[in-house]
C-alpha cells in the first residue's frame, strides 16, 4: 500500500528508494556484500558467503513480521539478521552479520539509499536546469514589472527573473557534487567503531566491502559523527529553499489579480470541488508546503549530531523517520517544480499590461536618475516622490505630472521624457546577467559527468 | 501494511486513528452526517441522506486508487467525493458533499481524529500519573544524590524526583482540558467560509451537523485561522518535553556507571546484535528520539498559521503530513514512558552507594549553611570550598578534613558534624513537596470526568 | 545603547522589561524580597533584611563588569550576588541570597519579567481586538472577493474577513488567561529543589516570598520542569501565527496589483531609497519576519524541556537568549499589527472592482448550486466548468455564456440569472458569523478584569 | 554596552564583527568603495568619490539616532544613506549610494562580515584541530570503555574517541573552503537586480566594486536567491553539531559518577553559588546550549529562501536578527570547545578503572567472537548472554562464569580466556583509524593556505 499523500508529494523513484522495503533491500545487500568481502579475505568460507548472498533477498522477508519484531528489539537490524540467518543454509548461518553491528548495516543501507536518491536528484536537476535555461533564453526580452515588497518597482524581463532561478539551481548542483564524495561513504565499525571483532583484518575487509558496494572508504567509522548526514539534510534544505522561491514567484504571478502565468493544464488537475471555474496552482501548493516543512526536519537532523559516545541515545533514532521524509519531500518538490517549469503557460501580454497599470510610476527611478545629475539625488528623489503622489491622487500618468513641472521642464525635454518612460529602455545590465546565467548552464555538463561516474549503482532499479 | 517503525514509535490505537484509513473513514462520517443534517432541515430528502449514509463506508474505497487520484486532484477530498458519489444510489447522488468544500471535510475529519487521540492520551496520562504517584509514594524517603549540571550536588529522595515528573504530567492534563473545547470544533464553511451555497440555512445545518458529530459548534468557520491546530501541536510539544525529561533522567540513572534504575526486562527487548550482556534502555531511546523530533514538527504547524486569505497556498498542505506525525509520535512517547514507569526496576542500594561515593562532598552545603551564621556566607563558602579541594586532592572524607580545621572546631562539635553528614537529615521541605504533588494527583479525577463527557465518540472503535 | 533593530522590531515597554537591565533589576527585587521573607520568619534579622533591600538597586551594578564576570562564572547570578554582597552593610552581608541558588533568582526574575510582559500583551491585545471589532462592524457589508489558493473564488465581505482575525485574537486572549496562573509562579527550591538549606522553614519562607512578589505559590519547585516556560513560548507562537495571518492577508491585499488596502501613511515611513513612488508595507514586513522566526525559537524552548536531573546542562542555558527574543519579537509583532489595523486605509471601491474583474467567474458556484437541484451536482459542476472555460477563452462574461446555453435556459430565466450574478446576494451566513464574532468581542471584558487582578505589579514602571 | 551574555557565549572578535557597529562600519565601506568604483569609470567625479570616502566613517554616526530612524524607515540603509549624505561635502552629496539599493549595501556589508567571521573560524578551527590531533596522538593507546546507548560496550582508546572528533572537524574545514567562494560574493543589483540606474556601466562598476572590496564577482545579483546565505547558516549548523557532540561526550565523561575528564581549572570559573565543592562543566554547558539553539535558527534561514519576486516581504527581514545570532553563537561554541580541549584534564586511571567496573562484561563480545567459529554466531550470542546474566545476578566476574561452562571449556583454554579478557587485546583497527585521522590533520595546511589567500581583508581590525 502506498501512503495516501505519497503520489502527490514525492517522486515515485525516491518513494521506492526511501520506502521501508527500499531500506531492507539495501540492508540485505550490505549483509551479502560483507560476507563476500570476508570470504575474499578468508575470514569466512566461499560457501558461507554464497549461502548468505543467496538468502539475502527481500522476497524472504515478511515486512509486517519485521515491523512487529522491530518494536521489541528497538531497531530493525536485530530481527532482520535473525530472519536472514534463519533463511541461510547451514554453512553460512554462523557468519551472517559477522563482526558488524546494527548501525553498520542501517547506516550503510542509508548511504546506498542516498546514492540512488542523488542519482534521481541529479537527473531532475539537469532537467529543471535545461527547462529554466530554455525559458530564460526564450523570454530574455519579455518585459514585465519587477516587484519589491510586493509593490511594483521597476521594469525587468521574465528571462531575467528566471535567470536568477537558473543560477541558484546550478549552484545547488555544484553543492551536490561537493557533498557526494563525503556522504557516499561506507559505515563499518563493529560494535563501537574499532572493528574489534575482525581482529587484524578490519581495515582490509572494510576496504573490500567498500569496493563491493562501490562506496567511498572513509578514514574511520563515522557512526556517531553525523556531519555527513547533516550535510545531506542541509543540501535538501538549500535545494527546497530555491524550489520554494520559484514556486512563490510563480504562485504570486498566477494570482487571478496578476494573471501573468498559469500552471500548465492537465486533465483532472487543479480543479475545485465547489468552484468549477478555478485553476488552482496545485504544484505551487505542494512545493510551498514542502519548502515550509523541510527546514524544520533539517533542524532535527542538525540537532541529532549531538550523539552520546559510541552510539547516540535518542539522537540516532531521531533520524530514522526524519531523513527519509526529507528525501521524499525534497524529491517531490523537485519533480513538481520541474514539470511545472516545463509546462508553464506564460502570458506575455498580461505581463506587459501590468507594467503599464500604474500610470508610469514604475519608471519613477529612471526619471529620478535622469534628474539627479542636475538637481542632486535627494532633491530628485523628493521631486519625483511628490510627482508620484500627485499622479496617484489625481489619477494622472506620471509623465503628464512631470511634463508640467517647472524643474523637469528645465532639465528634460519631452522626447527625453518619452524615452525615460519606455520600460525596455531601462533594463540596465539584464542582458549581460542573462548571458552569464546561460553560460553557467552550459558548463553544467562537466559536473554531471562526474556524477555519472560516482553514482553508478542503483539497487531498486537494476 | 504497517510502517516499519510504527509499532516501535507509536501507540497502536493512535496509529489506527491517524492512519490514512482513519482519516478517510472520518471523512465519510462527515459526509454522511452532513447529509442527515441537511435532511433534517429539508434541504435534501431523507432518501438522499439514507443513500449517502449507506454508501459512506470505507469498504467501498480502494485506498491505492484514492492515493493516485489525490496526486492529480491536489487533495484527497475531491476524488473521495467522486468515489462516494459513484457508490451512492440515484436519490442521493446529486447531494453528496452538498454545499461543503474540501477543507470542511478534511478539517472536520481531522478534528474527529483529534477527539479520539485525546481520549487515548487522557487514558494513558491517567495511567502514567497513577504510576508516578505510586512511585512517588513508595520512594518518598529513598535517598539518592541530586545532580546539577551532571555533578553530584546534595541529597534528595527518588520520590522527590518523581514528584517533579508527576506535577508536570498533571499540569499537562490540565492543559488538555482547557484546549479540548477550543480544538474539538466543527469546521463547516463552504467554499470560502460564508456557507453561501446553503443560502439562509447555513448556520442551522452547521448546528445540526455539530450535534450529529458531537462536536463543539464554533462562532464561525475557522479554516484559515489555524490557532486551534497550533494549540494541539503545542500541547503535544509540551507533553513530549515532559516525557523527554523523564526519559533523560532515567537514561542517565540507567548508565552502567550509575546503575540506579533499569528499564524493566521483557523477553527479546533491549538486546544488542553484538554485545550479549547489554540491557539497552530501548524505551528511553524512543522517547528521547521523539522528544527531539516533535519541537521542530510543532514549529512547522506554528508557521503554517500564516495562511493566505480564504485557503492557504502551501501552508495548509504543510500540515497534512506533519500533524499526523506529531500525534503518532506523541502517543508513542506517552505509551513508552507509561510502560517504562510501570515496570521500572529501582536499585535503592546503588542510589545510596552513589550518594556516599564522593567522600561527603554532597554534604558540603549543609556544612556551609551551618557555618554561615558564625562566619558569614561568603567566608563559609570559601572555607568549605577549600576543604573540598583538600578532600579531593588527598582522597579524604570531607568530614575528616573539616574535623581538623580550626575554624570548624570553633563553631561545630563532632556530633554536630556527624549529623551534618547524614544525608537524610538534609532534605529540607522534600516531604511537603511530595505531599503537595500527591494531593494534586488525587484531584485529577474531576478533570478526567470532564474529558469523559467531552470525548464520547470514537469512530474507529465503535 | 539600544540594539539597532530593537525600535523597529519590539514594543518599547517589552524591550525595557526583557533587557539585560530589566532582568538584573528583577533579580535584585528577588534578593530583597527573599531577605524580607526570611526576616518575617526570623531566619535573619530585620536589620539584615533592610540592609539587603537598601543595597539591592540597579544603580549599584556596573553592567559591563557584570557581563565580564558572567563569562567567568557561567551565569549572571553568581557575580551579581557577589556585587550585591559587597554593597550591603555588614549586618546583611552574610545573608544575601541565603538558602537560594542561581536558578531561583534567575527563574523568578524571569517570571517577574513575564508578568510585566503579559500586562503589555493584554493591553495591546485589547486594543487590537477593539480595532478589529470596529473594522468588522464598519465593513460587515463591504463586498470583496474571497480568494482560495490565491485564486478568486466567491464573494465575501471585508467584515467577514476581519471577523476571522478578531475571533482568533479573542481565543488567544483566552489562552493567556489560562496560562497565566500556571506561568506566573515563584521558583524557590535552593540548590536542588528541596530547600534543604532553609531547614524546616522552607515552605513558609517560600509562601511569604510569593506574597512579597505577588506571585503564585506552586506545589513544588519547578526548576527542571520547564513546561511553564514552554507554555509561555507556545502562547507567543500561537499569537504571532495569528498576527502573521493578518499581515499576510493585508500584504496580499496591499499588492500594487490588488490595491484593496494600504498601511496608513506616516511621515518618513515605508519609503524606498531608490523608488520614490513606493509605499512599502513596512509593518507587514516586520510582522511576517517575526512570524517566520518565532516558531523556530519556540522549538528551541520546547526541546529545552529535556533537562538533566536537578539542573539541565545546556538545556537551561539554551533558554537564556531565546526566551527574551521570543517575548521581544512577539511584542513587536503585536504592536505593529495593532497600529496597522488602527490606521489601515481601506479602498472599498477597488474591492468592488476586483470582484468584477473576472467577468462573473466568482459567481460560478452560485449558478452551479442553482442548477444542481435540476441536473445533479456533478452535471452542474461540469456544465459551469465548461461555461467558465468558454468565458475565459472568448473574453466573455460568464452570464452571457450561460444565458445562451440550452440547459441553463431550461432551468433558469434571465432575471434569476441576474440575481445569481449579484455578489451581495450570495453571502450565506456571513452576517450571522460577524454577529457571533462581535458578541465574542463584547465578552472580553471579563477576561481582561481577571488579568488586571492577576497582574498588578510592574517593576520597571512603578 | 555589551550584551550581558555576549562575553559568555560568543567569541569577542566575532561579537565585534557581527555587532550593530560592525554592520554599519561595513555599510560605510561599501558606500565609499562604490563611489570609488564609479569614479574610476567616470560615472561620478574623483572629488565626489573622495568626499564620500572621507565622510564614510562610523565616528559620524550616532547609533541611537540610527536605531530610531530605522524604526521609521523599515531598514537601516535608508537613514544611514541620509546621514552619510548630510556629512558629505557638496561635491559628493548627490552621488552617495548612487544607483544602489538598500539591499545592495546591507547584503554586501553582511558578506564583508562573513569574510571576517570565516577568518576567525578558520583560525580557531586550526587551533582546535591541532589540539585534537595532539590529544589523539597522546592518548592513542589510553584504554577506556566505549559506551553505546549509555551502556558499557567494549574497550576502545581515548585517542580513538578523539580521532572521531578530529576527523569531523577536518571535514568541516573542508566544507568552509568549498562554501567560501560562493558565499563571499558581492551583491550589487540596484533597485530590482538589473542595475538599471547605472545604464550601460552596471557590470563594469560592479566588477570594479568587487575588486575594491576584494570580493567574488557573481554571475548576477543574488538578492532574492538566498542559497549563499542558507549555505552559511548550514555550515554553522554542521559545525556546532560536531562541537556539541564533543561537548556531550566530555560532559558525560565529566559526570561525578564517571570522572574520566574535567574541564581545566580556571580561577573563579565553574563554581556554584551554593555548593562549594562543585566543578561545573561551564564550557560544555555553553556549547551544548548553543548546539541546541543553532539548528532552529538555521531552519529560519533555510525557510527565508522563499522570497517574493525582487525583494522578499518578511523573509529577508527574518534574516536580520537570526544570522548574526548564528554567527555569534557558533563562534562562541568554537572558542569554548577549543579552549576546553586545550586545557582538558584527563584521568587515565579512572578510565582504566571504569573499564574494569563491570566484571568483564565489556569483553563479552570478544568471547562471543572467539566462540562463534566453534558453535555458530547465534549460539555463541545466547551462551555469552546467559553467562552475562549469571555474572550480574551472582556478582561474579564473567571470566569465572565462563571458565566453569562446559561449552567454553571445550573450545577455549584458560590462557585463551585470560587474553580474551585483556581489553588492550581487543582494539581491532583502532590504531589504523587513528593514523588515518592524524594523516588527515597533517593535510590541513593546504586548505588553510587557500583561506589565507581568500580572506585577506578585515574591516574591524585594519
Amino acid at each position: 500500500m502506498t501512503g495516501l499523500l505519497d503520489p502527490l508529494m514525492t517522486d515515485p523513484h525516491v518513494a521506492t528508494i526511501m520506502s521501508d522495503e527500499g531500506l531492507v533491500r539495501r540492508m540485505l545487500v550490505f549483509e551479502a556484500a560483507l560476507a563476500r568481502a570476508q570470504a575474499r579475505r578468508g575470514t569466512i568460507s566461499a560457501e558461507a558467503a554464497t549461502a548468505i548472498t543467496n538468502a539475502a533477498t527481500i522476497a524472504h522477508i515478511d515486512m509486517d513480521d519485521l515491523a512487529r519484531a522491530t518494536a521489541l528489539a528497538g531497531n530493525p537490524a536485530i530481527p532482520l539478521v535473525k530472519m536472514l540467518t534463519a533463511r541461510t543454509e547451514a554453512a553460512g548461518q554462523p557468519y551472517v552479520h559477522w563482526g558488524a553491528t546494527s548501525q553498520d548495516v542501517m547506516d550503510t543501507a542509508l548511504v546506498l539509499q542516498l546514492r540512488d536518491c542523488f542519482k534521481v536528484f541529479a537527473q531532475n536537476l539537469q532537467r529543471l536546469s535545461d527547462a529554466l535555461a530554455q525559458m530564460t533564453s526564450d523570454h530574455r526580452t519579455t518585459p514585465m514589472v519587477a516587484r519589491t515588497l510586493l509593490q511594483h518597482a521597476l521594469p525587468t524581463t521574465f528571462g531575467m527573473k528566471s535567470a536568477g532561478w537558473l543560477l541558484a539551481i546550478n549552484r545547488t548542483i555544484g553543492r551536490l557534487g561537493e557533498a557526494a564524495p563525503r556522504v557516499l561513504a561506507l559505515q563499518c565499525g563493529g560494535a563501537v567503531g574499532t572493528l574489534a571483532s575482525l581482529g587484524a583484518d578490519g581495515t582490509v575487509i572494510a576496504r573490500d566491502l567498500a569496493i563491493e558496494l562501490e562506496l567511498v572508504l572513509p578514514a574511520a567509522p563515522w557512526h556517531t559523527q553525523r556531519d555527513r548526514i547533516a550535510e545531506t539534510a542541509c543540501f535538501c534544505g538549500i535545494l527546497t529553499g530555491t524550489l520554494g522561491k520559484i514556486a512563490r514567484d510563480i504562485s504570486l504571478m498566477a494570482q487571478t489579480d496578476v494573471g501573468e502565468v498559469n500552471e500548465g493544464a492537465q486533465a483532472g488537475r487543479g480543479g475545485s470541488s465547489t468552484m468549477p471555474h478555478k485553476r488552482n496552482p496545485v504544484s505551487c501548493n505542494i512545493v510551498l508546503a514542502i519548502a515550509a516543512s523541510i527546514p524544520n526536519l533539517v533542524a532535527t537532523i542538525l540537532a541529532a549530531q549531538v550523539q552520546d559516545h559510541e552510539r547516540g541515545l535518542g539522537s540516532w533514532a531521531s533520524e530514522w523517520r526524519t531523513l527519509p521524509e526529507i528525501l521524499k519531500l525534497t524529491s517531490g518538490a523537485l519533480l513538481h517544480t520541474t514539470t511545472m517549469i516545463e509546462n508553464l503557460e506564460i502570458n506575455s501580454a498580461r505581463m506587459r499590461a501590468n507594467l503599464d497599470a500604474t500610470n508610469g510610476l514604475v519608471m519613477a527611478e529612471a526619471v529620478m536618475m535622469a534628474l539627479a545629475p542636475h538637481v542632486g539625488r535627494l532633491e530628485a528623489h523628493h521631486l519625483v516622490e511628490a510627482a508620484s503622489k500627485t499622479a496617484i491622487a489625481d489619477g494622472l500618468h506620471l509623465r503628464e505630472v512631470l511634463a508640467s513641472s517647472a524643474v523637469t521642464k528645465k532639465h528634460l525635454d519631452l522626447q527625453e521624457l518619452d524615452t525615460l518612460f519606455d520600460p525596455t529602455s531601462y533594463l540596465g545590465s539584464a542582458q549581460q546577467f542573462i548571458d552569464a546565467a546561460l553560460d553557467a548552464h552550459r558548463n553544467l555538463g562537466k559536473a554531471m559527468a562526474f556524477f555519472d561516474s560516482l553514482i553508478t549503482h542503483a539497487v531498486d532499479r537494476k
